[in-house]
């Protein structure tokens, strides 16, 4: 008799380590996906582009049906909530009943963070973080809000605050951070603000949400931290989000950092007990430093995924697991309108906190040679090790092109390259792409001079 | 009393090296440069695009003027030719007399090739390597020709065959390849090819060129070996380009691929008699299999001029030079109108040269996440050696952003990444950049189910 592998979450993680398994041991072996939705295998990182319009349809961003994952074999079930997991018996409780497993995969995503304040399920108040919360804020834009708040400055609440400029929407962007998405280092963020408020974005920086104000079960209003009110009829949360681990909890497993599971190279959280996590739910290595962090992203979350089937298909066909994964360096991108943002490996403060004895330089360059007629302005900020010169973190915030250069940065922290090496990096040279010292190259050249 | 030091040419390798060097030895040692031209410091690779009217003069091209090289206290000698060298005596011989010397730079660049057959001097046949051969190829152009051939299919004849689909040109590539950038593979370059036709532009592959019609002097037809006739009143050459390595061979210097100066890594062509080479008159090594090659770049050559400098500067002050050229992994970009070309690494032919096994494979994908509006197809090829599973070579032909993801390839060649360690990479993600799987990732994968 074959083994039942469930994977809990039909999303990007659960639904990858489904296929994988299915194609490998199916169907000797039974593949169960729980998933308490109605939709799998999304793009939830394509939402922000569904509401202003980039994308017609919200099938577009679904990678995979249902119907297509169930005529691969997996007895995929939609609309059923795990509500608990005896993990000693290897038994999900579901609302449809006891599914005994001898092998599970929680992959329960993250959930937005809603603030702990009065009034925050008022109808207005708007996270976009699954389909069916895009479509609810589609509806509600519909109602053509008068004053916009956008909650949070971190990806969300930026990309959102693009979408409202888009749309024609008055907007504020409330944070309690000192500027947005800060992640990157102050400069950098400073343009980012500089950009919003020249696309008449409000911004209240350093300025924490206390309370909503609401009018039959409506909100009107945003109450702040400096005892000031903003008028709004509609709130989009991008507070961030945070593991669902509930499960996890429940069966005793090993929680890091805000709560994410903690897994191993294979993504097995307690082998004993035939537990693996992937995707959002679970935490991450960094490569650079082993410490845990928390970073939900989908990139991730279809490695991991894949990480975790190739361990459960070693456990039940033997031999050792095809995959392993090796942790993250921090890479982000994203874009507010024109400006593109992208950072890879340590902040300035990663590194301080850490102890650690590193120099960094900031350079403004161009996208193209200079003298080329689509060249933009660009900023890249670099971070390396005093004594070996390693690399340590790269930041980028510019024009069209400048943002994909985080990539080249990431497999060169990734390598473990010195300054020097990344000076002598053979890098495509030609007029309409880069100048003949790439923005790389100037910001290495610029900080081995300072080391 | 001080050591002289001249640079033979005044462009990017010539004015790093004696940039750097006034910097750090002068005013104690006198800076040389002969330059035969009246130009410094300006981009070739710039050139078409100043042709097709993006770039509006030809001063945008020049990074520093002669006049602010003098500033800097290089003594600058603009319009002198070295005709010879007697490397024994340590003396140049120039139009304008000996020069003597205690350290030489060898960087005379390359020159293009023309045909070596019956009427190849005629008017309205132009080259374009130099600012005075774009001022040329400009007033050949204000005559309005009717019919132009552009001569060979590398990187000049692809950038000035999108100069004339620009400029509404009837236009027909010659090339003895069977394709465009034969450097490529043969699906990459047909993806070229098409697009060249696409726009109109006549191909005539696999065909060479034995003969130019004139009339009074001046072009009015191309032969072919296919005893065809092409009417043309202008012909642009993109036939390639030789180093200018006279100098080198007087001096009895070795001279490697193409003619092109053999140096060690910091550049130095003959140690006990202090000659280097530096630019597109030199030799460079690949980092992956050690040959020599002529690869003749504009980055190369700025790099190169900064190593040859660290070297004639430890030779005066003492020490060990700064800096080391370790070679290159053959990276180039360039585009035709809106597709990108780019290749890193090793093609199958140099893999199979060398007697590799390797495993290859080619993939279709976007520049965006599929849904976004600006997705764009592109093709990826991907080679790798069988065993080791490490990574070759990477060839990608696409839409706008395609070809800057190349940086990305060739830092993992150059660091060494096996196809695994570059599925596991944390590249950007973000649905306007890239899909969660990023084209890289899709065609490493791809790869690795092969192997």
């Amino acid at each position: 008799m074959g083994s039942r592998v469930v994977m809990v979450g039909g999303d990007a993680a659960g639904m990858t380590a489904a296929s994988d398994l299915v194609k490998e041991v199916g169907p000797d072996h039974e593949i169960v996906v729980i998933e308490r939705g109605h939709h799998t295998s999304y793009s939830a990182c394509g939402l922000p582009y569904w509401v202003a319009g980039d994308v017609k349809s919200c099938d577009d961003l679904i990678a995979r049906t249902p119907a297509e994952h169930r005529e691969n074999g997996i007895d995929l079930r939609l609309g059923v909530t795990a509500t608990g997991l005896d993990a000693d018996r290897r038994v999900l409780v579901t609302t449809e009943g006891d599914v005994a497993y001898d092998y599970l995969l929680i992959a329960t995503g993250a959930e937005p963070v809603r603030p702990d304040v009065p009034g925050a399920h008022a109808e207005g108040i708007a996270p976009i973080t699954t389909i069916s919360q895009g479509e609810e804020l589609l509806r509600q834009l519909e109602r053509k809000p008068e004053k916009v708040v956008v909650a949070g400055s971190g990806f969300i609440g930026v990309e959102m605050a693009e979408v409202c400029v888009r749309l024609g929407l008055d907007t504020t962007v409330v944070s309690g951070s000192q500027y947005p998405l800060d992640q990157l280092e102050p400069a950098l963020g400073q343009r980012i603000a500089d950009e919003m408020a020249s696309q008449q974005i409000g911004l209240r920086l350093g300025t924490r949400l206390t309370g909503f104000r609401t009018e039959s079960g409506r909100v009107t209003g945003v109450e702040l931290d400096d005892h000031t009110v903003l008028d709004a009829d509609l709130v989009i949360l991008g507070l961030g989000v945070q593991p669902r681990s509930d499960l996890a909890a429940q069966a005793g497993l090993t929680l890091g950092p805000k709560g994410a599971i903690v897994v191993d190279a294979h993504q097995c959280a307690d082998r004993e007990r035939r537990i693996w996590a992937a995707g959002d739910c679970s935490a991450v290595r960094d490569r650079q430093t082993g410490k845990l962090l928390h970073v939900p992203l989908g990139d991730h979350a279809n490695k991991q995924g894949m990480v975790a089937a190739s361990g459960i298909e070693a456990q039940i066909l033997g031999g050792e697991p095809a995959w392993a994964f090796p942790g993250v360096v921090q890479t982000f991108i994203t874009r507010f309108c024109d400006l593109e943002i992208a950072r890879t490996g340590l902040s300035r403060a990663q590194a301080d906190d850490l102890g650690w004895d590193t120099v960094s330089v900031a350079i403004d360059t161009t996208t193209t040679a200079g003298y080329f007629p689509t060249a933009e302005p660009m900023t890249v900020w670099m971070l390396a090790d005093r004594d070996t010169r390693r690399v340590r973190g790269v930041q980028i915030v510019g024009g069209s092109t400048a943002g994909l250069r985080i990539d080249t940065a990431a497999t060169a922290i990734t390598a473990g390259l010195r300054v020097d090496d990344l000076i002598m990096l053979d890098l495509g040279y030609a007029p309409p792409f880069s100048a003949v010292w790439s923005p790389l190259h100037v910001a290495a050249r610029a900080l081995y001079k300072l080391l």
